[in-house]
């Protein structure tokens, strides 16, 4: 697999993705809604804060554009892509906690405005409401592959806790990190559409990977724009990551490559040592010195050629042609 | 329903239930430790802080007594009380994050040590791990039941979290927190057994119902004890429910029944801003004043005679007196 096999489309959108999918979100963001509800009226409050906060609904469109390229003609994927999103929205409330995040797609945290406690408990309850719309579906597969996805999200969240500040972290590390808590649910989100569309053995394998690889680029190019200015506008704050030690690609990369003074820097920096602005900047220029955030993408490059590979065993049309598309916006949102 | 019909044996003990039990639970205790394992090493460091900690893993002898009770002969109870056990732990390591509790059966708690961050992170672990146990058993009716109490659970302590300091929380409306943030996850343990026993309707119904009673009196007991010195040993500070503002039923009864000096002094006690030792020892004076600890475990008895009742169905023999011995301990403890 060569760059010229998969020349990645300059200026792509996910226009044709939303468009595609837009039917059935509507019938998904019903579900959503629906099942967000409680007799305990902070539940919906606080849950439907996040939920309605200008998230893309990456997760769920994978589901149902996944069940397009498996020509799935029937209603199940709507109650299990909002599972997808339960289970997604459950681990930003809990990781805007972990990390003491005030700020998410631009607007206040969950955490910030009604606290951490309501937040934890929240995030459990949509987490045991994505169970039971699986149950209500009633696929044991679609079960097990979402608890192990869930299980390995969380074992990827306390391995990220556990590497942060922590300077010696590999390039495998990171990567089998971010494989855990982002790969594995955009793979079963993906995977679970040819459970329910009965596409046989090579269409599960080959969706499962494609979300595997795709959230891979996607979680490296979310790295990398918490690095650049542009990114001031995806609601994050610029250099976040910087400051809280978290041990991304980028970081890694530039203390690989540095000068014993860089190291010296970055073993301040990754400590909690420097995190003025000043220090942010330094850290930038170490970047664009070495490389890091450059070789960070082209890293979620390969990755999004891997993506578009797996798409080989499906027939072109619509479906194919957005997927595509998303995986080529994924890797383009850093220039 | 009368006292007369189930005298409360004055000196029970849960040695009946421990030794009945005991074969069963050596395998339940082998599928908790080998599934609370991971390659990331502070999840089975942090897991088995709490598992190890000297809990009575009462849960998961719910479900083997019940299954004694059903005369199921299989093993499939094994896996799903560890199921149930996981998912009680990860709602005590979020419980402790939402409380800031630093002490937990006497020692400290995970969030003290690790932090809260690894707490959430570890809880959202064993919950995955729970559904993941429960999918290899394969009943999805099992799954619904669990799935439906754990969405219950977080319902009830979202519940709580909005009652805290609120002096005008009714009766009823503290009856049904704990009606969903305890006996939801009683009610499961038993309910789950005639289940897998292939028992039928009627056993369902009663196991179920026996669990809800017993979790409602074991909640009731609890909140009494919170006040009572003799307590002490039990693990868990005094008064702790006094400083957080919690309101259960000691504090309701008394502010009910109080003078209108009392209820002033009600109303700054739970807003926060009466917190010492000698509030403390005020609180405890009108408890007794008032009859609110007296009552409060008079309710509890009352709850402890439904499960009884709940237990008519079933011939005797030693589940049945091991279950009646653990329902009048639960209501004993507090004497």
């Amino acid at each position: 697999m060569t760059a010229s096999v998969h020349p990645l489309n300059p200026a792509p959108s996910l226009d044709p993705l939303v468009a595609l999918t837009a039917p059935d979100m509507n019938a998904v963001n019903r579900v959503i809604l629906a099942r967000m509800q409680s007799e305990v009226p902070l539940i919906p409050e606080l849950a439907g804060h996040l939920i309605a906060g200008g998230g893309k609904r990456m997760r769920p469109m994978l589901t149902c554009a996944s069940a397009a390229l498996c020509q799935y003609p029937g209603s199940r994927h709507h109650m299990l892509a909002a599972a997808v999103e339960f289970i997604h929205t459950a681990t930003l409330l809990h990781d805007d906690v972990v990390d003491g995040s005030g700020t998410r797609r631009g607007k206040r945290t969950a955490n910030l405005i009604w606290g951490n406690p309501a937040s934890v408990l929240v995030g459990d309850f949509l987490f045991s409401r994505a169970f039971e719309l699986m149950v209500e579906d009633g696929s044991l597969k679609v079960l097990k592959i979402l608890s192990r996805a869930s299980a390995v999200i969380a074992e990827g969240e306390v391995a990220q806790l556990t590497a942060q500040r922590q300077i010696g972290t590999s390039e495998d590390t990171y990567l089998s990190i971010i494989e855990a808590k982002t790969a594995a649910l955009f793979a079963a989100a993906c995977h679970i559409a040819p459970v329910v569309a009965e596409a046989g053995e090579e269409a599960e394998e080959a969706l499962n990977a494609f979300g595997r690889n795709l959230g891979i680029a996607f979680q490296l190019v979310d790295d990398a724009i918490d690095y650049t200015s542009e990114a001031k506008t995806s609601g994050k704050d610029l250099g976040d990551d910087f400051r809280e030690g978290k041990m991304t690609l980028p970081i890694i990369l530039a203390y690989a490559r540095g000068s014993a003074d860089d190291r010296a820097f970055w073993k301040q920096a990754v400590a909690g040592e420097r995190t003025g602005d000043d220090d942010l900047a330094h850290a930038i220029s170490l970047f664009h010195a070495t490389g890091a955030i450059a070789d960070t993408l082209e890293r979620a490059r390969t990755y999004a050629r891997r993506a578009l590979d797996n798409l080989a065993p499906f027939p072109a049309g619509k479906a194919k042609a957005a997927l595509t598309q998303a995986v080529e916006f994924a890797v383009a949102r850093a220039y």
